[in-house]
């Protein structure tokens, strides 16, 4: 299994067929071919030789998910560039990786001069935009249409496929090293769940840098089934481009659904051949899922928990268990290619319901960090990832996350896992979207604080958040400061940053 | 991914429900780990190191079923023995393989005298019958309740797991080893296309020996289901333990589909339970799917086209194709894990519609022949897997196939491809099943023989059959000779024994 597979299926199945829609661009499958075998044509000739790394910092579009095949094809290695990141952070990745060939779109061509300072070993930048080609750059429409079509070099198994960097929620950026394998064995797990839609048709409306989306193209393209590209995430885009092209399976954050479904715009749009909704990042709250279920009522819902390191699925909670209050909260059960199991510190698991770390194993576990051999050790041990989450699980294997083991706050000497303190607040029926962080506190050490951001219209003030709480948690987990914001800080992936919000609120009075 | 994984899931998911049901007796998954790391301790003790053969000669039964993950559990390579083979044909794959260790049930007990004349390295027989133990045996529920537990020895990935003899339908007995990996492959595959009912239950009527059953079972295992077992495929059995235990998968050949269905009793039982009933070994005809679609009403049917060196699964042809008049003859299309194409003798791949040898790629392709370096070497050229069937492909992907490239038939110079002629025989209202094989002729150097098994009271002369095939096949390709018989032979996989009618009817006057 590679990912230039999936192409030469549908080429040979159905080479007619509608391959990917960005905007008024419409590419079969058999056109796609041509141009990934072009543009791997032209990256030979600019001198990419095997296992070359090649990045992409781009929005979302069909030259975005063609480059994803070319790479491959052309015997190299992708480097897909957090959109969010800064130029510093671009150029450590593209230096620590020495990445010499670089493709950029309209939106990220203005950083390219600050970028070819800080990373000097850059030798050609490669235009992927529509609009004016800026000075010193290749054009992405060129390069294919001059280029001669080279064989697929056919990079597969445990053969390096790309180079994913994460800053995970803390720490220096990382360069996850994914094999052609990896990337399969988590789709094809993912797959046989049901979760894809056979022949249908994904959006993709979440950054394509991220593996959350990679995961969802490399399953529909495994399907026979067709992409639409819209350049980033907006709730009425989505929508739009649902209703217009028949989209079937998408890829969100519960961030980004409880976006669509509150927008008001959203009773004008058909929604009704969506038939799977995957998620990720986090469970959706209660009051959340209920609207989602109402807003597409076709649709099944699908909620995977893993990491970039897992390629990225490691347990998945199905659709029938959103009926259950108790296990819609969890993160699901181990993914059929996954095993999982909660350990404690010397790697022993623990018994069900103790609080530990989930450590996963199996095909899905990345090769290691790019140049971090010590890095990778402390993550796998024994051929289990380690994911620095905390969680539980249940007697049906139901795993419940508690928090980032760095993240949990100690209040007073008790632990307190934020996410416990999150499920209560959003079941106001005022707030939107929060997050707790711990803040320092002279008397207790830690302070639970939270961060609300109300639906619009509402208010909410500490006092009657504190009464909401007390309904359901301990008394020492209730948020002893709250602040109201407009729009909480996310992750180009939906995370809400709480790192930056630590620092925001870190000299909170109590 | 490995063979013993799903039996852990399971345990981890629910343990307290059904993992097995043979007969009156039911094991939990619980208790199913539990017998497998004590048989696992057993052989152990019985001096198994890693990577020993371990072989099982026996009928369906849930203590097969134990097996087949114990043998792993304790880092051993399963071998299971076609239960259709002769004492001197077992002895030589025991031989080869050099295994010491065997496990048989009552039906074969009474073989091992001669078997251990013949493979004297035979250092220990377990009995897994429910009969009175035969003399000079080990007991296989001794065994398990005297033995400890061990740990999984997670043996997987590209080690070997199983070696699995295939006389093929010409030629000597060649064991395929397959890797953990490859059979996988092939199931994660077929599961992606929704083949697999989750959290169903299996029937075993197909002998489990075969890897046909073996793929039906690592698939429900995967996905959290339970299995029944009967001895062996018989009818009313098969209708019975379906209605019985709410069974919702089944994998049947053809001529298994067309035993049940045509069975007078089959109006007894109830099959509406029944979701998936998956069939190999060859297309079914128009007549048969037809009244299969009656009986079982509620049933998506999934033909899967393969071999034991494909681990098996090479091309699927979904439920929905059977609706269309000219797919439902294919073998369907590459499956999600599968690269087919249909090659020249040079290996080039020949234009679409015209007959060549089907080729297959992917992890599912065998490790190779054990000890058959020259024959590995043929048969996997350049990462493909020669099948030795000829076929062509349609514009779509779907594969057809056209005969054993070494049974095809020439008759006047003419390539006449059996399976053409048996479609147009098996339309006469008067045939049950038939085989079209080559008898030498002195004229035509091979002649069209026709070899026919009628429905019960229906008769059928050459001349009618001519008659009737004159008007779908070209005059050279008409049988020229017609012999009735009362049952066709079988192998214990379901395929029609070309081989044994090519011997009988050799002196066939025309």
């Amino acid at each position: 299994m590679y990912l230039t597979q999936s192409l030469h299926r549908s080429v040979q199945q159905a080479p007619e067929s509608v391959s990917t829609i960005c905007g008024d661009r419409i590419f079969t499958h058999a056109q796609t071919l041509e141009r990934v075998s072009r543009l791997a044509g032209a990256m030979r000739n600019l001198g990419v030789r095997g296992g070359d790394r090649v990045a992409i910092l781009a929005l979302n579009s069909d030259r975005y998910f063609q480059l994803l095949s070319a790479v491959p094809w052309a015997d190299a290695v992708v480097v897909p560039v957090n959109i969010r990141w800064s130029v510093k952070e671009i150029a450590y990745s593209l230096n620590e990786t020495d990445t010499r060939l670089i493709f950029v779109d309209d939106a990220f061509a203005p950083l390219i001069p600050q970028l070819k300072e800080a990373s000097p070993q850059l030798a050609a930048v490669i235009h992927s935009g529509d609009g004016p080609m800026p000075e010193g750059m290749l054009s992405f429409e060129t390069l294919i249409s001059e280029s001669d079509p080279i064989p697929d070099a056919h990079r597969r198994g445990d053969s390096l496929a790309g180079i994913f960097y994460t800053g995970g929620t803390t720490g220096f950026p990382k360069g996850v090293m994914l094999s052609h394998r990896n990337i399969f064995a988590s789709t094809l797990g993912n797959a046989a769940l049901g979760a894809v839609t056979s022949q249908g048709r994904t959006l993709h409306a979440a950054p394509m840098f991220h593996l959350a989306d990679l995961a969802s193209l490399v399953g529909m393209s495994l399907l026979g089934g067709s992409h639409v590209f819209i350049p980033m995430f907006d709730p009425v885009a989505t929508l739009a481009a649902v209703d217009t092209h028949g989209v079937t399976d998408i890829m969100l954050v519960p961030t980004m659904i409880q976006m669509v479904i509150d927008h008001p715009r959203r009773p004008e749009f058909d929604l009704s051949r969506v038939a799977n909704i995957m998620y990720g990042a986090s469970p959706m709250s209660e009051s959340l899922l209920g609207r989602a279920r109402d807003a597409f009522s076709s649709t099944k819902f699908i909620q995977a928990y893993g990491m970039t390191e897992l390629s990225p699925v490691a347990t998945s909670l199905v659709d029938e268990f959103h009926e259950d209050p108790i296990l819609r909260r969890s993160l699901g059960r181990a993914a059929p290619h996954s095993l999982v199991k909660v350990v404690d510190p010397d790697g022993i698991e623990v018994p069900r319901g103790t609080v530990g770390e989930i450590v996963v194993s199996g095909d899905h576990v990345m090769l290691g960090y790019w140049n971090k051999p010590a890095e990778t050790a402390a993550a796998i041990r024994d051929g289990w990832m380690h994911t620095g989450d905390g969680g539980y699980m249940n007697d049906q294997g139901f795993v419940f996350i508690a928090d980032r083991i760095k993240d949990m706050i100690i209040s007073g000497g008790e632990n307190v896992y934020s996410i416990e303190v999150e499920n209560s607040i959003v079941r106001h029926s005022s707030v939107a979207m929060c997050a707790v962080v711990a803040v320092p506190d002279e008397k207790w050490g830690e302070r639970v604080h939270a961060v609300v951001q109300l639906i619009p219209g509402q208010s909410l003030t500490l006092a009657e958040l504190q009464d909401h709480c007390k309904e359901e948690i301990a008394g020492y987990k209730i948020p002893r400061s709250l602040a109201v914001i407009s729009e909480l800080p996310m992750s180009a992936a939906g995370k809400i940053l709480k790192r930056e919000l630590r620092v925001q609120f870190q000299n909170t009075p109590a």
